[in-house]
């Protein structure tokens, strides 16, 4: 039975430098082809933290440097990054795939998520962003860019943005285009470069899209049968790290709220991507959520191992 | 007649800074939308060195600098230009094929450019890249990292890279799917991510494809019926600049090698235009090479001016 799963990376898999990651999508490219190799369709988003903010960060300090670059807004930082992660994870995928002797060509996609301007979170930035600064930096960023910044946890201030929901990604018909001619095509990078519509018109804006709620639209767009969310542990749990800590192989909806409601799933960690998970599993009779590592992948599908979270 | 037209832009055209770029690729989208609006096909190719150029240098800068991020290769860098430039150039179009309500996707692909690892070009590096140095940090650049410098015109000395032929798509079934299913489609942006075939790996090299040469090939690829190059002026001349300069309408290729011959055309700028013209004109018969203005792309296309190559 083929079915189609979306795969949420975290940016955190990626390393921190062009040369940790070109080692760390071998490792990525292994059981995404096994998943290929069994037969499913494959789309794969990522996330690109680590990834936006050292690209901004070097954007940042040339601009203010003898070097005279200009000054590169965080859309267009985040449209970097979709190349340059898109770039490497899409060699290992197609040489993996060859390796196999598997001739299935692998696309990046350049994607925007358009987000709603009326978004509440654009009242209330939350997402720490780039360089820490002084006081008297910070207030400067204030006061000529209108940055919103935060003192963080005593290392310095830091530029926070907006983590708005995503409501629909431009470039879907690409996506769904590349799906019908076989393709396993790579989306939805960073969670997406974040745009609002004014009229005819998208327009980048500061902001974050948390990737796995990215994913979790584009497995609903795509009419996609799973939504598999990576993360750093085989399954998840409740009491986590507590002498009761309880793994978890199944979680419906009610569990989910209830566990949520007990403040079972760390904010920031487990909790989007249980969110992210349920608002899948919810969107359609069938569809299904597995949250499990990268290297269970193919197990979890198979019914193995993660957690898995359904209707 | 629908044709099917690679149009090639040049990376000037875009601007130095994001928000030059943005005002910019609203210009260009018109007459690219203009050869939609009368049913032909586009894909379009476009250079990036002014773009990449920009990013090599901020990389550099801020992994020199306190900030600590690290060294950018320069494939690397060219896939970020990809996002960056793709970006800017797919929400332009998009804009403007709305305003004429026409709902045709429009869709950036991470492209990659196969060379010949033995393309006699690596033995002789020529193309100037990034920043200019003195000599000393020159002779430390050759001795820690192996690079080409040459000393460029009594302004400093700057890396040099290799600039080899194209001969081949990585993706080219990726942006053949999406012709298919009626997208236009931005592909090898900068000319192409440069890469070498070792085995099943594709393996970025620092190096410049030409992006005309790419988009030649590209043509040749897609099995397009016109190549355009687009460039500042209407048309080729011969004796350009001089009091008996002849702008041309026709130029076959007997009449291409006899003016290159007499050095009518400019090294790096018309000489590889008039090249990679001639180049697609010769792949097959029936297929033609248009070199004009940006703003005169329809009008060339509908045979009113700009200079025809043709076999």
């Amino acid at each position: 039975m083929k079915d189609k799963i979306v795969v949420a990376l975290g940016g955190n898999a990626l390393g921190k430098s062009p040369l940790e990651q070109l080692e760390l999508v071998k490792l990525t490219a292994k059981p995404i082809v096994d998943l290929i190799a069994e037969g499913h369709e494959v789309i794969l988003a990522h996330g690109n933290g680590p990834q936006v903010g050292m690209i901004n960060l070097a954007m940042s300090t040339s601009s203010n440097s003898d070097a005279g670059t200009p000054e590169m807004p965080f859309p267009e930082c985040g449209a970097m990054s979709q190349g340059y992660i898109g770039y490497h994870l899409q060699n290992a995928i197609r040489e993996e795939l060859l390796d196999r002797d598997m001739h299935i060509p692998v696309a990046t996609v350049i994607t925007q998520v358009i987000v709603d301007k009326n978004d509440p979170a654009f009242q209330n930035p939350t997402k720490p962003i780039g360089a820490f600064y002084s006081k008297e930096e910070s207030d400067e960023l204030i006061r000529n860019k209108g940055f919103h910044m935060i003192e963080d946890s005593g290392r310095g201030y830091r530029r926070v943005v907006p983590s708005p929901i995503p409501m629909d990604v431009a470039e879907k018909e690409t996506v769904m285009a590349l799906i019908e001619k076989n393709h396993v095509v790579i989306s939805v990078g960073g969670g997406g470069i974040p745009v609002i519509q004014e009229g005819n018109k998208l327009v980048g804006v500061p902001a974050v899209i948390d990737k796995d709620f990215a994913s979790s639209k584009l497995a609903e767009i795509v009419d996609a049968d799973y939504l598999i969310i990576l993360t750093a542990v085989e399954q998840v749990a409740i009491n986590f790290g507590k002498p009761n800590e309880k793994w978890l192989s199944e979680l419906s909806i009610e569990d989910c709220h209830q566990y949520i409601g007990e403040n079972h799933f760390a904010p920031g960690s487990m909790l989007p991507k249980v969110k992210a998970a349920m608002k899948f599993a919810q969107s359609k009779p069938g569809r299904r959520a597995l949250i499990t590592s990268l290297e269970k992948a193919a197990d979890g599908i198979a019914g193995k191992t993660g957690t898995l979270i359904k209707m």
